[in-house]
Formats: structure tokens, C-alpha cells, sequence
């Protein structure tokens, strides 16, 4: 099963975010993780590959498992964990080969387009208290078919 | 991949353990999750199959990576989320279809027969603060290669 690893890094009310070129949705840097490396050793290495900046003290908010359904198939399956931080230190990029990464206000991001669930992910990131837990069915075409989380 | 989640349930200063009967192994009680499941939702129901107490508000503690390794080429990967909890309700089974519960002074885990790595994992979850990450590399034999934490 493939593991990803992102975090949520607020600066000033900010969250650092990446567009990705294929639908122009915005998504949580971060990226996968090898087989052999910790949890949080991946989302430190895969956040200064993919915005060039060192996360310090990285803090797990989110454990969530993501299924992709065709006709009540399960065709895809993968792990999000989902860390927060608000120190980092190194010189940020703004394009990569992965997309565009922009500043947006926390107040702004619910009108930004992303997956449906990233919503909540990334609004616990920032507000929760606890490590939140919980199962995102998406459709082949990224529509939220169901969302359970418990924390 | 394989998702094991587990629980450390501490009481009067004794875990609850189970020896398993193939090799007389103690382990620490939880099994496999769906996958349809969120992470704290499994650990509730296999830790009330397994002994028949209801965990209360169970902490993640660890969250680890296992391999398996046989002439360094990886034949098997799992991961186990492992959970603190100090409080229960219900009524605790003594023998089971996987093997015997017992309760065990906390002083004298390092003297039961296990995996070797779990008796880190026992001890961060009992003394820990935060939730610890790590890699645990194993031989077909159950012989521990490599162990790599960070927290």
C-alpha cells in the first residue's frame, strides 16, 4: 500500500499549499514514503524536496486511509499521515517540478480547489487538539463518495 | 500492506499480554484492521475480540514499520499502530482461540520471550510522550536486523 506523508505549515496565519498542474487543485506538500524510513523521517526529507525548506519538530495530526471505489470495487488504496508544524528554516521555492507553491490565509482555503476531504484534513491540522483518524472513499473521478474521521 | 493495530493497556502496574501459542511468544493484544476502518476504530474492536475489554480513550503511541528480510530483498512489510490506554470496561477472558492473557509486571517484561523490538514499543508506550516513529527490519527467523526509532 502506498504511504504518503505531507504537513501543514502555518507562518502568520498563512498555509504553505502546492497547485498541481493536472486539474489545478491544491494539495499538501509532501509526497511517498520509502520502505525502509520512519513516518517522520519521510516528511521531513519529502517537504524540503518538494518546497526546499526543513520542517522543525513536525507534529502528527492525521492518520488516514484513502479508498478509490469503481462500482463498489475497491481499486486503490493508500495512507496519509499527516503532520503539522509551524518552524521551518532553508529557502522556500515557489515552482517545482511538481507545481506552484503559494501562501494562502487559513480563512481563504476552504475556496480554493481541492479534494473534498482535504478540507477537513487540513482544517484539524491546524485547529486539533488529538491525532485525528479516519477513511476518505473517493470515485475514480476524485469526487468524495463518504468520509469518516474520529478523533 | 498488512495493518496491525495494538494496545498497551496498563493497570495497577500490569500489562495485559498474550502468549501466542506457536512459538510461546508474548504479544501485545490487537490484529489486523479493515480496510474500511479508521485506525482508532480498529484497535477498540480488536482489543475487545482478543481479551473482551472495551478500551477507553486509547492514545496512539507508535507508529512503526516492520520488514522482513531475506537476502536483503524485502519479502514482506507491515505496520503496526500501537496504543496506550489505562482504563477498560467488560469482562477480561483468560484463554482465546489466539492463546493465554496474563497480566505482567511492567518490571518484568524484559524478561518475557518476544520480538525483540517489542520491548521498546512496550516501554515508549507506557513512558512516552509523544508518538514515536519507527522501522523495525527482521529475518524470516524472527531474528531483529535493524531497529530505527525517532519521536
Amino acid at each position: 500500500m502506498q504511504r504518503v506523508t505531507n504537513c501543514i505549515y502555518l507562518q502568520d496565519g498563512k498555509v504553505l499549499l502546492l497547485k498541481k498542474p493536472r486539474r489545478g487543485w491544491w494539495a499538501i506538500p509532501g509526497g511517498k514514503m520509502e520502505p525502509t524510513e520512519t513516518v517522520k523521517a519521510s516528511v521531513i526529507r519529502e517537504y524540503r524536496e518538494e518546497t526546499g525548506l526543513n520542517i522543525e519538530d513536525p507534529v502528527l495530526k492525521g492518520v488516514y486511509t484513502f479508498l478509490v471505489k469503481k462500482d463498489d470495487e475497491i481499486i486503490s488504496e493508500w495512507m496519509m499521515f499527516n503532520f503539522f508544524c509551524d518552524q521551518a528554516s532553508g529557502s522556500q521555492m515557489t515552482i517545482t517540478e511538481e507545481g506552484i507553491l503559494e501562501w494562502h490565509p487559513i480563512e481563504e482555503i476552504n475556496n480554493l480547489p481541492m479534494a473534498k476531504g482535504d478540507y477537513s484534513i487540513i482544517k484539524h491540522a491546524i485547529y486539533g487538539k488529538e491525532v485525528s483518524f479516519g477513511t476518505f472513499i473517493y470515485d475514480e473521478e476524485n469526487e468524495l463518495l463518504s468520509m469518516l474521521v474520529d478523533s
